[in-house]
């Protein structure tokens, strides 16, 4: 079983589900869509993410027999000879990989025979929730520091190995400029960064062997750590060095400082640099980094040219969920809606029209429509992705996702694109959508009905 | 390339240090230990797990050809063919999983030739970081609710898959009665529950239907969610059906409740099932549940018979991430210890005693001493387990460690075993211990020496 693309990374009351739905027969078009329902405290907007692993998903779902030997036991004969047959057949619609969006706007939407549907809603959201999630603590970053190097640099404490690549990619569509998981390199083409660790600086019987060793290994990526011990000699010793180094033609492209206070240590070791001839030298920070302490350095004038953020953007430490949810919105032709207190959904298929500024082409408020009888100015954000279990459209690299995501950014209104919390987006319900709402409570829809 | 078990689930600077060590030929034996610098806020130990999958994924620890194929081009050729040959043969010591520890202890030690101790930190920190995390995250909730079935129901809004799975393992370990994710049945064994979501009452036509299909596909497990649309009346829909379905010799199990103020909404449904004979029907809650509002519900008389814990389990919400580090604390014979700003190490090969009171068995504080020299009373924690890269020792079923796990609540402190901050538990650092750390410092020891 790959835990990776295995069915069985499902809850297991989708399963009860699904015997219950084939005993009844009930196979007809279900329609569910993931959306988030308010934003973490201090956030402005989300980054759509995670799109293209939920297709590649969908796209080779199957039981293997191992898979559905082990249920066997669990089960009855007709879920199992079900399960043997199963393949996603229905179509998805989404927002583009790195949209900016909002609370109730729904971000992708899969319409397919309810069982189908059904089951794949728990690693649906665990890859939507996670990326996404991701992408938008980077977008922070990116928005405070547009002109740093951003490196993640996070595997170690990301949740587990596909958190940890997941991370890296999120983060690059976001805008970071690359990652330190080897991995995350070979699998998605993102660009790797690193240099030493402390414990490099450590086996050697002195720091300047260190410093020197590393050099003569890597000529063309000369970044060397320098607060193992003390960061200010340590700077003075990348001076005297390269010197050294200069006559074999060798220069130092940059010094790390992980410790300590980073923005008092950068200032001292420029000065040291740069008095010692290294102007050229680039200074490069790291630990317990996050969007609050780039900003706290760069507004300061902290001569910092790169970041390196591990934890604080593995793990989207202030917000480490987002309260997402995939939800029926329609079956067998009949708009649905959740009741539940505090949890309510908007029925029906939707789509998202959004608005532009003429005066500065900056985003301007978006509608939250039904998707086919309810037309709104605006571009509709909500495209098709998948048609009977297949991808459709062009296949965007990640590169280009991420150009289309910087440029996005110039878009947001100012007060969005803070660290603060800015009054909320404008997203406005449409008058059908809310008139079908207002339907299904009084109980003309069919969902309404109760005994 | 598998990302749970692939060598490129590693930073980028391990595989520069790697090069450097290998040009040097420096791959002496190194020690690292792994370890926590300080407890989350709020928090008053921790729970050791995470040691099974470091210790698979050393075990099986090699580069395939497609791997060394995409590292060939970004490597010299002495890496390349190094990373060929490459296998883990170190030995490995470390506490057992389930054992409670607390800042400055080390839970793991690694003894192997530098390039392969330096190669593993990425994945080993990955793994045991989540793992304790998850653990010490879940015991809370045992803690509070010691009597209740507390169920993980967190895959949806874990990151990414392998954090799903291992959230599940860990909590399991931790004391939780089970999970919903199916996959982590199949892999641990551990037990699975479920009932059904929303979409499946909104899908029948009316509530009552949609119980007693769900009840008459799972007469052994009729657990039916009561809040789709009105809780109270939902309940009321119950005992109606229970008299028909007991014609049948179905009985009711039980009732989920997933949304409102699940305390106010337990005594009332309580109450209804009484009347209505139902009096041995549970009722099981869920919906953005933490062990605070655990607590609150328990505390305040809600009659909850279990518990659906998601979210705040699967991603530790409060604390998302441990301040964990895996530091060199020898090399070549010779101890090491970092002296970086806020986080200076303590040197050598370590190992913790656990003294125990004579009155009541509970633990009475811990010493941190030097492995082979530094004997003291107590229970040693660290024991050996990998040897030349092959696992040693007895291999203990996770129902085994779960039972030692929850056995070991019992010899905790009780200011420890509650929610809120205590006075830290006693852990002392042996005088040995803090003689070397000096003899370092003041420069007679290796790693002391600066140029």
């Amino acid at each position: 079983m790959n835990p990776l693309s295995s069915p069985l990374l499902t809850d297991h009351y989708q399963l009860m589900m699904l015997e219950s739905y084939l005993e009844q027969d009930m196979q007809e078009t279900a329609v569910f869509e993931l959306f988030v329902r308010k934003l973490p405290p201090g956030r402005n907007f989300m980054i759509a993410a995670g799109l293209e692993q939920t297709l590649d998903f969908l796209e080779n779902l199957k039981f293997s027999p191992e898979e559905l030997t082990w249920l066997a036991p669990h089960f009855g004969d007709s879920l199992i000879a079900y399960l043997e047959q199963f393949r996603f057949t229905g179509d998805v619609h989404a927002m583009p990989e790195g949209t900016l969006f909002f609370p109730d706007e729904p971000v992708l939407r899969v319409t397919a025979p309810l069982p189908q549907a059904q089951l794949v809603e728990s690693r649906i959201m665990n890859l939507m929730h996670f990326e996404t999630l991701i992408a938008s603590k980077a977008a922070r970053c990116v928005l405070v520091a547009p002109d740093k190097l951003l490196v993640d640099f996070g595997v170690r404490r990301a949740h587990g190995a596909e958190a940890g690549l997941l991370a890296a990619r999120a983060s690059y569509l976001a805008g970071f400029s690359g990652t330190a998981t080897v991995l995350a390199g070979a699998m998605y083409q993102i660009p790797l960064f690193g240099t030493v660790a402390h414990s490099y600086i450590q086996v050697h019987e002195d720091e300047t062997t260190a410093f020197e060793h590393f050099a003569r290994s890597h000529p063309d990526n000369v970044i060397l750590l320098i607060d193992t011990y003390d960061t200010e000699a340590g700077a003075a010793k990348v001076v005297v060095l390269a010197r050294k180094l200069s006559q074999d033609g060798i220069s130092v492209k940059g010094v790390r400082l992980d410790s300590g206070d980073l923005g008092m240590h950068a200032r001292c070791v420029r000065q040291i640099l740069d008095e010692g001839g290294l102007e050229k030298a680039t200074i490069f920070a790291s630990g317990n980094l996050d969007e609050y302490r780039l900003h706290k350095l760069l507004s300061s004038g902290a001569p910092v040219d790169g970041f390196g953020i591990g934890t604080a953007l593995d793990v989207s430490s202030d917000a480490p969920s987002l309260d997402c949810a995939y939800k029926l919105q329609e079956y067998a032709g009949k708009p649905r809606r959740k009741r539940s207190e505090g949890k309510a959904t908007w029925p029906g298929r939707k789509q998202v029209y959004r608005k532009y500024a003429s005066a500065d082409g900056c985003m301007a408020g978006d509608v939250v429509a039904l998707a086919e009888d309810d037309f709104h100015e605006g571009e509709p954000l909500i495209v098709p992705v998948m048609e009977a279990g297949r991808r459709i459209g062009e296949n965007i690299p990640l590169d280009e996702m991420r150009r289309r995501t910087l440029a996005s950014y110039a878009r947001l209104p100012m007060p969005l694109a803070t660290l603060e919390a800015a009054p909320a987006y404008p997203v406005e319900i449409s008058t059908s959508l809310r008139t079908l709402a207002k339907q299904l409570d009084e109980g003309s829809g069919a969902s309404g009905r109760q005994t």
